[in-house]
């Protein structure tokens, strides 16, 4: 099986949202791809506006809690809103905000350039533009004046380093210009008054935004300056077999038929600019050499790449879409990276919508639910970081905003951890179970990989979460405990007097990720065969959170009571929680519920919700639990026509990672199940009659590969990390082989469970389950490579 | 006469660009004037990005530069162009920016205003806002439910302190919230789709800007932050006959019948926010009370509004744009403010157009015309500041691009002085006279107000100007010393192989600049007294600069050669310098020139230049200059018509205050010249037969008022701050009284000149010139409040 995928194009991008993105966590570049100018926009994940967290706690919020919770209780709403408004709100209203690095500028063979108000240029015939996503290489190539040029560009992680290779099929047929800059992003061009049928991009121009830009005494070219106190710097360092011109500001190659651009960067700390560790990276790539630099790169990321992957041949654009999202995953988030924001790690703007950050109300979540599930667990620590970064702010908020031990968030944090509310936007920030969310990716990590050291070490964190809950939550007249004041996520419900408020007791989202929350601390206590000192505390939480329910229209509700909702076509679907992300509703063990959430989803879709973008690959994920192979089919299909930018970037009012990422745990939660047993092809879309996928992973450490035709499993091979038993969601028992040998019941420790059968699985081995015995040819080698 | 001017609307602002703008040089607000929700966006003159110079010289510019003046002369455009452009060039290709404070936000009898995307609303009725323009006071009246509220405002420059008085009619009728923020300005509405018939801003929503924002143990509430290193802070006290609740990120006054808001902010400095520094001001302006301060404010304003007005019954609009424009200017720069940059001291924008900076290569010498001719000479001062801060950076450029002695900039300077060249743009960047020229304003100024202590402390620096052209001048081919490289700001000309540069070497503009600086030097150093040591070498570059000269077309030659315009539309007129605002070409001593020049702007016009902004208000100064009534008649009015927004604010693609105070110096031309000899109404709009202007200035330091009838003068009246001799351009002898008493020919040394007559004026006396004796009376006192 051909494991490479390629995304291919013949045309460079005319707008930022549809540039080739690439990136190794730390460093992140869109790249237009023009032949004659050329702006590579750069980013470095630690270039935050401001270089240190705010405090922006209102500190009135405790004294004037109890009387905002009382009125909640009563129903009070504008009473409460008054007082929330007043004391609640943060000041500042908005934590720190992402900013661009700069760009890197090329030009092949032009005349002077870069004068104001450039824009990025093709020439030439032949373009081709291949991205490699096995190999996270981007190669473009085109042909001009009889002269074949290729221009390579990968970004290493090991290696830290950016490394462009420009080469020509003829002697001295590159002359390139090279500089760097900072400055807002041109966006789209007008005609030059001053230049009758010349255009220039809109302005504003050369707003500089850096304090130094030149060459040193070696011939690097470096950019430094501060963001809002945040020191940044970029350099490139060039080797030629041309003639390097030094223009102090800029770099010119002469003369040459290859010119391979080095290009770090350093962002964050306090103190000034850290050129010696860029010009270090530099160097040392320099020293290596490009080829060198390229293998390690090829190794590093073809190993992440090559471990899962789709083939539907019927649809080749989903098996593309599959690909390139795993891409971005991997050039997004790295051990040692920040978590990937709002928009991963690619963002052009000093103003960013969302300032660039973390919304924890669905959209971070969401980026790292497919870490798991495609086979690239360990690109979730990053935001496990986060969360210990977000230990100390989130301890301050609870006790100082609510007077809590313990740790919480709100719905949104930034890179400093920032926990307080953001925004003044009342259906979302007066939110207090952000953190718990986040909390759970810990115990889903520990659940898919099943690794002891990393719960031991995170089992502290997850009960700082939780704790906060145990001194926040209050009685309400019904004698349930709830989160008060809440909200339902960014929904709103109509009140008796026609007024519409956000403002909540215990929705039913909070419930859902309590009681999962505990339940996790409590089974992580047990695993790790620690006593919990707040076990009694939990366990009397959890017989006091108010159960899911379903309304009079047989839908599950989102809020305590039976509450009229204002906006019908609302695409947070919060409340469905229990089904995806989480797994409290499920067919299995709470099918009314499940029949209940189904029909809430329903409700939604009918009422309008918005079919692209993260609220549709929640609906996508929640559909694949509800095995709706229909629906799924037609979202799936929908996202992929209307959904993505001619860069395969998940397009709202601005890019946003979270569509491309959900899609891809949405599709991966079509193929395989693990909150109940394993489920193979849960909810295959009808468009994937035949297909292959590989290396999905299941909780219990759990490696699965599949193959189907018309539409029916044919084959799965599971391998395990861990000697244990296993639960198939199976009609019938498969065929199962092991290292060419077939294997008997009671080599697999065979029994029969509700929904189908359980098997132990030895670690460390390939077990094949054949579902169409006709077909079976255990010698057959033909999937060895899978 | 009545003196007060009133600028009345019947409805707020939309936009920015139609807000009241107010200001005391220090502090700036644009006012939008909404009742219930409103906006006031706010400026510091000190708040720039950055908070130190930028060095952005290309050190390599030194060693090319012989070869690239080389190239020039000998016209191998394109090769001196590679040079230019890689070692001319700076980097960071340009310089800091101007930023926004921040906003106050206002909120009468609204419940929970400011929540994230809220917008300016207005309600009740019988709106009225009343700017007096004679007192820098905004009224705006509205009505209720039935009650009446009046909010005044205004900002002092003696207290340096905004106050806002809000008052109702009726007892406990205000219920005010007031916050500060510091984020984008929001810029058009987009629906809410989670609350269907709402409207929000278009985001992005409250990226703060900003470290803090809280009340103090006082209630005052201070906003604080760095913009890039530099420290700001501004805060508000407020005092009222109701209940003022601290909020901690907000206050709201409750139940009251008078809010009084005082507003002050500080900037710059490396240190800190100076939260002290604000304090102790609002503090201060607290302890005075809202009447006190403004009384005093009162009579600061309106001490230097009352100085200069004009009447035309016919045209109001034209005499509320003349003291509008005089408002402006005595709101943007005052004694110990940064000078007047792009838009004043208003900006709203964290990446403003142009970098909201210095453009000197017409547009902020144009803004200070009028300061001299309009009597507010102090309001000059600023510049002469921001001249004194370029010496250092000028002076550094002047060496290590060009190796030569005294001080240069080109086309642009910011708050920090840079002098290196700004923009990459080949057209502007490359012009090495901007310095020069704003040399000669401390001439003009000294040419207006005789201040010989003022030339002395500013004879340095002229000298420091002037030297940079005894190092850097060349032999042209034809024996000429000219400027290489130079460009004639912002225009082209086509070369034989139909390329097209803005390059050359001496064109016009620089020779009359410089010619007009060496003289100056010449002539400050005779009036001072002084042994100038460059005399020679002044008398030795003023005898090899190239004369003016007319083209093969009757026209005033633009460059040293009669070259192909690339744009014959272009609206820089810089070969007209020695119009306008230089004096060189004259109707006196130079009337083929004086031909030729008019037949220059005649062209320019005739191929279509721009008649809004600032190229018509110098277009309107030249043709004042050229005595074209028609004309100037036409060109005010188009103006007046289509020039400016409904906050009577010029308005291209940005708010410039450009072409506000270029027509106001347009305007004043029109009426007075005194460039040769006293010149009364040499170019009377004919939209303007009668009326009268009191309180122009003219060299010599006089004072001028003027009455006329049916488009005669009939009466004019001198003060002169100079016991002299001063010329009169008439036809015919006025009868002139002073003391009520005619004066002889003896008693006013009368005598006969080339173009009327010369007469002595003691200082401090008024002299009224009868130019109609069949009205004389000079018993009649109806004039003496001119």
């Amino acid at each position: 099986m051909n494991r490479n995928s390629h995304f291919k194009r013949w045309q460079a991008a005319d707008l930022w949202n549809e540039a080739i993105l690439m990136g190794n966590g730390y460093q992140g570049a869109a790249i237009y791809g023009h032949t004659a100018k050329e702006r590579i926009q750069l980013n470095d994940d630690a270039l935050w506006s401001g270089n240190h967290s705010l405090n922006r706690i209102n500190p009135l919020a405790r004294e004037h809690l109890a009387e905002i919770q009382a009125l909640i209780l009563k129903r009070q709403f504008t009473q409460a809103e008054n007082l929330m408004f007043k004391f609640m709100f943060p000041s500042p209203g908005s934590m720190r905000s992402y900013s661009p690095l700069g760009e890197l500028d090329l030009a092949l063979n032009q005349n002077n350039p870069f004068t104001m108000g450039w824009i990025c240029e093709s020439q030439g015939s032949e373009y081709e533009s291949d991205l490699n996503l096995r190999e996270g290489i981007l190669n473009i190539r085109h042909r001009q004046n009889e002269v074949c040029y290729q221009r390579e560009t990968f970004i290493s992680y090991p290696d830290r380093v950016m490394c462009i290779s420009l080469r020509s099929d003829q002697p001295a047929a590159i002359n390139l210009d090279m500089k760097l800059n900072r400055c807002p992003l041109p966006q789209g061009r007008v005609p030059d008054d001053r230049r009758p049928g010349h255009f220039l991009s809109a302005g504003p121009w050369e707003a500089t935004r850096c304090d130094s830009c030149h060459t040193t005494e070696d011939h690097e070219l470096l950019l430094s300056g501060k963001e809002n106190g945040t020191p940044f710097v970029v350099g490139i360092k060039v080797e030629t077999d041309g003639v390097l011109e030094d223009c102090y500001g800029s770099l010119t190659a002469h003369q040459a038929s290859q010119v391979v651009i080095f290009l770090s960067s350093q962002a964050g700390g306090a103190g000034e600019p850290d050129d010696e560790t860029v010009l270090q990276r530099l160097r040392q790539a320099a020293r290596q050499g490009y080829e060198q630099v390229k293998e390690t790169h090829i190794t590093d990321f073809s190993r992440l790449m090559d471990r899962c992957g789709l083939s539907v041949p019927g649809d080749p654009q989903a098996s593309l879409a599959f690909q390139f999202n795993r891409y971005l995953l991997v050039s997004a988030s790295r051990p040692g990276s920040a978590a990937m924001n709002l928009q991963g790690i690619w963002n052009s703007d000093f103003n960013p919508f969302f300032d660039s950050k973390y919304t924890i109300n669905i959209n971070i979540q969401m980026q790292y639910w497919a870490t798991e599930t495609c086979n690239l667990a360990e690109l979730h620590q990053p935001l496990f970081d986060l969360l210990e970064k977000m230990r100390e702010p989130g301890q301050q908020v609870a006790r100082e905003m609510y007077g809590c031990r313990g740790m919480m968030c709100h719905h949104n944090t930034d890179y400093f951890g920032d926990c307080a509310p953001q925004d003044l936007y009342p259906a979302a920030c007066f939110w207090p179970t952000g953190g718990a969310w986040l909390g759970i990716h810990l115990w889903e990590h520990y659940r898919f990989t099943q690794d002891q050291a990393f719960l031991a070490r995170y089992y502290p964190l997850m009960n700082q979460l939780a704790l906060f809950f145990v001194d926040f939550l209050i009685l309400d007249p019904e004698g349930y405990l709830v989160t008060c004041p809440s909200v339902s996520p960014e929904n709103r419900y109509l009140l008796e007097d026609g007024s519409d408020t956000p403002i909540c007791a215990g929705p039913t989202l909070d419930n859902q990720i309590i009681r999962q929350l505990l339940k996790a601390c409590l089974a992580a206590a047990s695993i790790l065969k620690l006593d919990n000192p707040q076990a009694d505390a939990y366990r009397r939480i959890l017989a006091k959170l108010r159960p899911d329910q379903i309304d009079s229209q047989g839908r599950l509700m989102e809020w305590a009571h039976e509450e009229r909702e204002y906006t019908p076509d609302m695409v947070h679907t919060s409340h469905l929680y229990g089904v995806f992300p989480g797994d409290e509703i499920n067919w299995k063990t709470a099918p009314a519920l499940f029949q209940a959430a189904q029909k809430s989803l329903e409700a939604r879709l009918q009422a309008g919700a918005d079919l692209t973008g993260w609220p549709a690959a929640w609906h996508l994920a929640l559909n694949a639990r509800f095995k709706n192979r229909a629906l799924v089919g037609q979202e799936i299909a929908f996202m992929l026509q209307r959904g993505f930018t001619k860069g395969l970037l998940n397009q709202g009012p601005i890019f946003q990672i979270d569509g491309n990422l959900g899609l891809l745990a949405g599709m991966a939660e079509c193929l395989l199940q693990s909150h109940q047993g394993l489920d193979f092809l849960p909810a295959l879309p009808p468009q994937w009659p035949d297909g292959q996928v590989w290396g999905l992973r299941a909780r219990g450490d759990i490696t699965v590969s599949l193959i189907w035709a018309r539409g029916k499993l044919t084959e799965a091979i599971l391998q395990s990390g861990e000697s244990d038993y296993t639960n198939l969601v199976v009609q019938d028992m498969p065929v199962i082989s092991c290292d060419q040998q077939l294997l008997s019941q009671e080599q697999l420790h065979l029994s029969r469970t509700e929904s189908g059968y359980s098997i132990y699985l030895a670690a460390g081995l390939s077990y094949h389950l054949y579902f169409s015995p006709g077909n079976l040819n255990i010698n057959d080698d033909t999937h060895s490579s899978l």
